[in-house]
């Protein structure tokens, strides 16, 4: 389904070690001053002075998180970046570096290295962050990549802030991310029988970019600061709502109503529900990948987020007693459960 | 070889995600001022204050880095912890905090995880360090651990400021975690032959644990301060004594004289390296995994070291323009060369 750009496959042994990360990292420029020394030594050297720092890491591993088959090497590792990042504004912190750790097949050329490092580098630019340090080493079988990232924060905002009253918001629109894998998936399936069927993708765009590409919400913490709102807790949408909203609720000990008929929910992701006979509001509780934040402000903030069309308020918390309900379009009340570890359960 | 001692077998699906981690990570505790928040948010939250901090990052893949068949799974979480910290005392620093990431196979009982972060711990303990966050995820194949360590300097110490007459320090001996490995692959190999010899590792009791349980040089950071020496350049010996030479020359812009007869050797070293007709040197220059720390200080800092059973005094630093030499004991001088990155060439 990807076109194989990469004519030429140099293969790794042809550098050595550190010349393969100099040749790989020899882009990377360092731009935030509390960055002293990146990438060539032991270990890197920053310097906060006096603000607090976050710290959060995650893993991507081929077969588990992406499939080589439909998500492009530069793709893939422009997301790595990005959904740790993603952690990093939920903290309401501005992230500033980050570390890449990358284990990778001796089948690999170094073209495919290159293409990684060149998302990974895409998305430092984008998201002004400086790449200072990283490992990279060989893998008897899968690829997988480690992403640490640090950010500086004044006021971190933590799950465990929300108080009863409260209102529910997230930013975006959820499922996106699901419903354009479901379509790679599609196609997959499609192109093992027929290689040479070209498929229209069109009627996809948005969602399979929410998939291959996904942002991380960097606009919205400078948003919020602009507007002058402290959410009392906060956390991105990356398993899907359902899952976030009860870590919401459970380190703040505090219920929920969640409304079905608030979430937001884009065109394209309702049209490709109804093609693939899977219902929207399932999708964007379960579906997860959206690196949408959802947070709680005090209703007192009401007024300044209400007209904006970054959020939406879907729903708002109470007791804890009273537990966590979604609120159906025909107004039932469903518990919200949560979903396992659906990577474990394959 | 090792005696399988998971009897119960709890499969990982049995645990959610987050009750996995919560069952995995509830023994950790905090101990450093610096750690605001740990586990459990989207990021940990840390305050130095004024400090610099240093970070770093290494990925072990099972296969590569480590082989299950004699590793034991609780000192490989300890290793995975050392070498990170390792990096940081080369800074000159100190270890404060660790987040760790694994992926592994759901072929793998809960019980296995449990003596991974059984090693975690210990080494947290011992080295006095927080675990602050991490990731656990599948992975369809084998065992990967990424640790991301953070630590705390005042004065960091890079690989750049050598001059030449500087003098070439190295701590405790070296070449022993090589042949550790080389007596624990022989005897996976009689182990395949026949499943029933009881081997006598007696002889080999030193350099097997140098293989399997490594430890960081934090006593020689705090040794130094006491001491009031500040090395000009220092590095860790984890790729071997001649390519960390390398690096400190070159990122110096210095030489080197390095003198065979001054490197440390264990007895346990020389004996094995008979026994297997290997070049005592060679091991040293080249095994790796050691977790020494190589360092230079200007000759007025001689005599604070000079009586240190901690220190010997391998060489001393030239112009660059001079080359990198070993000197032999008998007297020949060859050229220090680069060993090719290892784990791509196999």
């Amino acid at each position: 389904m990807i076109e194989d750009k990469n004519q030429q496959r140099t293969p790794l042994s042809e550098f050595g070690e550190f010349g393969l990360i100099d040749h790989l990292t020899k882009n990377f420029e360092i731009s935030h001053s509390s960055t002293i020394k990146g990438i060539g030594d032991d270990a890197a050297v920053l310097s906060f002075e006096n603000k607090k720092i976050v710290v959060t890491t995650d893993l991507l591993v081929e077969g588990v998180h992406f499939d080589l088959s439909y998500m492009p090497l530069k793709h893939l590792g422009y997301k790595a970046v990005v959904v740790n990042l993603s952690d990093v504004y939920a903290m309401n912190a501005k992230a500033t570096q980050i570390t890449v750790s990358i284990a990778v097949s001796n089948r690999f050329p170094v073209e495919a290295l290159e293409d990684i490092y060149a998302g990974i580098e895409t998305a430092a630019k984008i998201y002004d962050i400086d790449v200072i340090g990283g490992d990279t080493t060989s893998s008897n079988t899968g690829l997988l990549i480690s992403v640490t990232a640090i950010g500086e924060v004044e006021e971190e905002v933590y799950r465990s802030g929300a108080n009863p009253k409260d209102l529910l918001v997230v930013t975006g629109d959820l499922g996106g991310a699901f419903m354009g894998l479901q379509v790679l998936e599609r196609e997959k399936e499609v192109y093992k029988v027929n290689p040479n069927n070209q498929p229209d993708l069109d009627p996809y765009t948005y969602i399979i970019e929410r998939q291959l590409k996904p942002e991380a919400r960097k606009d919205i913490i400078k948003l919020l600061k602009d507007l002058d709102v402290k959410p009392t807790s906060m956390i991105d949408v990356s398993d899907g709502l359902s899952s976030e909203i009860m870590h919401l609720c459970k380190q703040s000990n505090v219920g929920c109503d969640l409304y079905e008929d608030k979430i937001p929910l884009d065109p394209q992701v309702i049209s490709t529900c109804e093609e693939f006979d899977i219902d929207s509001t399932t999708v964007a509780l379960n579906g997860g990948e959206d690196y949408e934040l959802l947070f709680t402000v005090s209703q007192a903030d009401f007024p300044k987020i209400q007209a904006n069309p970054n959020f939406s308020v879907i729903g708002y918390m109470k007791e804890a007693s009273e537990g966590m309900h979604l609120v159906t379009r025909g107004d039932s009340r469903i518990p919200i459960k949560a979903q396992g570890w659906k990577n474990f359960n394959d």
